[in-house]
């Protein structure tokens, strides 16, 4: 039977993440457990060169001839505005020319088309397609189905239903990272460390079953031995079984927690998530009391001094405004550092990951 | 009386074709009629050339310098994603800087403004206008207008009504073309014949009465002595009488069928449409059996071993998905056409033709 | 107590355009008043040279790398078309690369997040935000809150609610400094009279009161000593009193009046605009009759040989389309010497003006 017709989410992930690879590099970013922690670092690392490059106007413009001669197309079905033009600021900073479908009522499926036959005919005018869907495999098969067309092109998962979302992951990872990991003049990271999280307490917080974001970041940490994992959310927005057990096989300390101001003395890491009541079948989220899953300034004297707090944004009131300010929180810079991670990562896809190496170790090394 | 006040659709032909015209080539693109067999075969030449030159990296940024001193708007008023993408993807690979104006509803027309005054607002910013919009004699007459101002820019029809589609036409008679042309290594076709139809049969099956490609693609067959036509459709949405009338003048041996089945062994190309339902005043095309009007993976045997299938996409059930993979399906190829065509067309538009042609000698020829 | 948090309106202007600037130049384009003389000149004369280089290919593409390393959001959160479309094409010809959010509903502020963090995350991706918004004070409430973060951008004002629209004034100003300075080969303009406007009169004519154009280039004319100000509406839709008291503070000449026809011979320049009905409340002005306040053809003989005739578009019966191929018609030229301003403008916050009179200088004075 052949592979394009099978359910990608009943094979075992070792065969999905080879499908997804070509050249023992990932060709479609689809899911997090692509990433070990040797290309996460690498990512990084990348990550961190690009922005050091950007800085200067020479540096941005030879970053820009690195993909010019490539077009993405940005298919973002399901409405974003950050990850959208992350990913386009992403695309510029490459001088990847990019394009948009974001709303399917003006494509041609008002004309009956399927969607994979639109899928196809993107492929023939773009050079990658970046991905936002509703749907949970969407993202997935298509890979799968391209893999078969005479043009193949990678398909980059922006995020996909309630599912996945792996460059939030990479970005926040990388946001970690360089919490962790002494930095030089004018903020640089020289060095990664290989596991900076050995040893510390990362908090996530909030509606844990419906972020797709805290599922793909779980699935990164669990590749850092000594990392201790809390979930602090009410019941009724607890983490997932499955993700439970992925942890539980991987050795990683965890445990669910019902109430932030209880561990937040505890914490080097807090994730922070807005209640996802978009997903709400009925209003059921309105009856749960989220109180003891805000952050509040009143805490901060209990915060350590090099916690990092998080948050994927959009907040609402579970992240106290007043906490802008503090040193502490780093999600004004974790959206900066989503665009230089999306950049590191095409860079990557297109095989120019060692143009900009080469260029950094010329201009920046001595 | 000014020629920009008249109906142009009531003058001669020939005289709509002169007013769309300067220094004896198309400064408008607004008709089939404008393109004979010299100038179809010309454009055919400089898309594949663009075709190669895009293949490499150094090619690709050749390309992009060509207009990257020149902006265009896509004022699409009807629902197109296809088409957009493509005048989009040609665009980019020519470097014009491209933005576009998809809904009436976001433009001035809320505050009152009549269309022809946004379009002279428009032809202030841009440097040509690519337009698609319902009105089928709108962009000619926009054309006549701009002839009269000051700053005069061309007009692009990328689709207008139920009248015209030129710029299909070209990728159509381009992607045949290529079908009946010995292609050299890489499917590159060296050279094309000047009548590569003479003797050949093309059908158009399904919705003939209401699809402005066939429109467009038979005045462009029609300077093809030798070439046979068969229109292939239901009684009810039969070709219209103007479109027979010019085969009939032009000589163009054709036929009226009511079945695909029982021609479909005679037929070098078939050209499906779908159901234009969107036309529909009453539902009227539900009552239509169009089962006698669908190609279907079983009658593979009784296609000729060189026949080229070809749909403008998209499409529903009246090409069956199993006939995807088979080398005669054209319809993928035909996407990618495209934005070699209009980028071979915009070309044009703007003189940087010769650019091109001086490239290809210089790199390719040997 | 922070500045950030007072209502800017209660300040005194001088100290709010202190707010606003950096290195005694305007960093934030807010406010008309930001505008003296000395810098309105400095303006146009730059946004002639912009349009003198950008005529040569050669000329365009050294523009286009001017800010290239640099990236443009226009956040029109009001629907605008013109305006949008003249700072793209401005971006454009700098080489900025530019991106847009133009509707609330597709943005995370549906998720539940503050306008203000949306601007916050914006400026982690841009160099630059672009603003429209309906919010009188929102661009500049949010230029001081910028102020305030660690990676602080400019903002433009693209128009603000019914308060002020301060790049059209320049474009008005620009448009008339032309009129009224002596044209050379081209049209071109090489020195811009300092004061051209002493001894003039001119006419601003339609809905004063709701028309933020209008108000900022009043505060701009303001400027120029011996400059007569007539305004010419109907008692409902007068020019506002807080307008009035400037221009008396200012000891410039004015008056109002209650027919155009009665002053029509008297203008060295007209001013048209639109009734604003989209701001009523219910449908209060159907009732008024604005006969008296239409610019007709019929008029034409009473028009001063050097009349300039301006309307910020788009127009409605207001402005005979008659009168569109009269020489003293500058509205069209009005709408691309828009565009030249803008990108004069951008070069001026990005501090490459310098360059730019530098090309100029070497490749145009001799």
């Amino acid at each position: 039977m052949d592979a394009s017709q099978e359910d990608p989410s009943q094979m075992p992930t070792a065969h999905r993440v080879a499908l997804l690879a070509r050249d023992d590099r990932p060709f479609h970013v689809i899911l997090a457990q692509q990433f070990d922690r040797e290309l996460i670092h690498t990512l990084c690392r990348l990550a961190e060169r690009v922005r050091v490059i950007a800085e200067t106007r020479q540096g941005a413009n030879f970053l820009r001839t690195l993909l010019s001669h490539k077009r993405a197309m940005l298919y973002f079905i399901q409405p974003s505005t950050r990850t959208f033009l992350s990913f386009s600021a992403a695309c510029q900073i490459l001088g990847l020319s990019n394009n948009e479908v974001r709303d399917s009522s003006t494509s041609s499926e008002v004309k009956g088309e399927s969607e994979e036959d639109t899928v196809r005919v993107l492929s023939q005018y773009f050079d990658v397609i970046i991905m936002r869907h509703p749907g949970e495999g969407f993202a997935e098969s298509i890979a799968h189905k391209l893999n078969h067309m005479r043009r193949s092109i990678p398909i980059i998962n922006g995020g996909s239903g309630k599912d996945q979302h792996p460059t939030q992951a990479l970005l926040d990872i990388y946001t970690l990272h360089r919490n962790f990991s002494p930095a030089g003049p004018g903020g640089v990271i020289r060095a990664f460390e290989d596991n900076p999280f050995a040893g510390k307490t990362v908090a996530f917080a909030g509606d844990l079953a419906r972020g797709r974001t805290v599922r793909s970041l779980v699935y990164l940490l669990c590749r850092y031995p000594g990392v201790r994992l809390l979930f602090v959310a009410p019941d009724e927005l607890q983490i997932h079984e499955d993700i439970l057990e992925h942890v539980g096989q991987q050795n990683i300390e965890h445990e669910l927690c019902g109430s932030l101001p209880d561990v937040v003395a505890d914490c080097d890491a807090i994730y922070m998530t807005r209640l996802q009541d978009e997903h709400d079948l009925a209003g059921e989220s309105k009856k749960i009391n989220l109180e003891d899953f805000r952050l509040d300034a009143a805490m901060k004297d209990r915060f350590k001094p090099k916690l990092a707090i998080l948050h994927p944004l959009p907040r609402r009131k579970e992240l106290d405004v007043r906490l802008d300010t503090d040193p502490r929180a780093k999600y004004w810079e974790q959206v900066r550092n989503g665009m230089w991670m999306r950049a590191a990562l095409l860079a990557f896809v297109f095989n120019v990951d060692g143009a900009i190496i080469d260029h950094h170790h010329s201009h920046y090394s001595h």
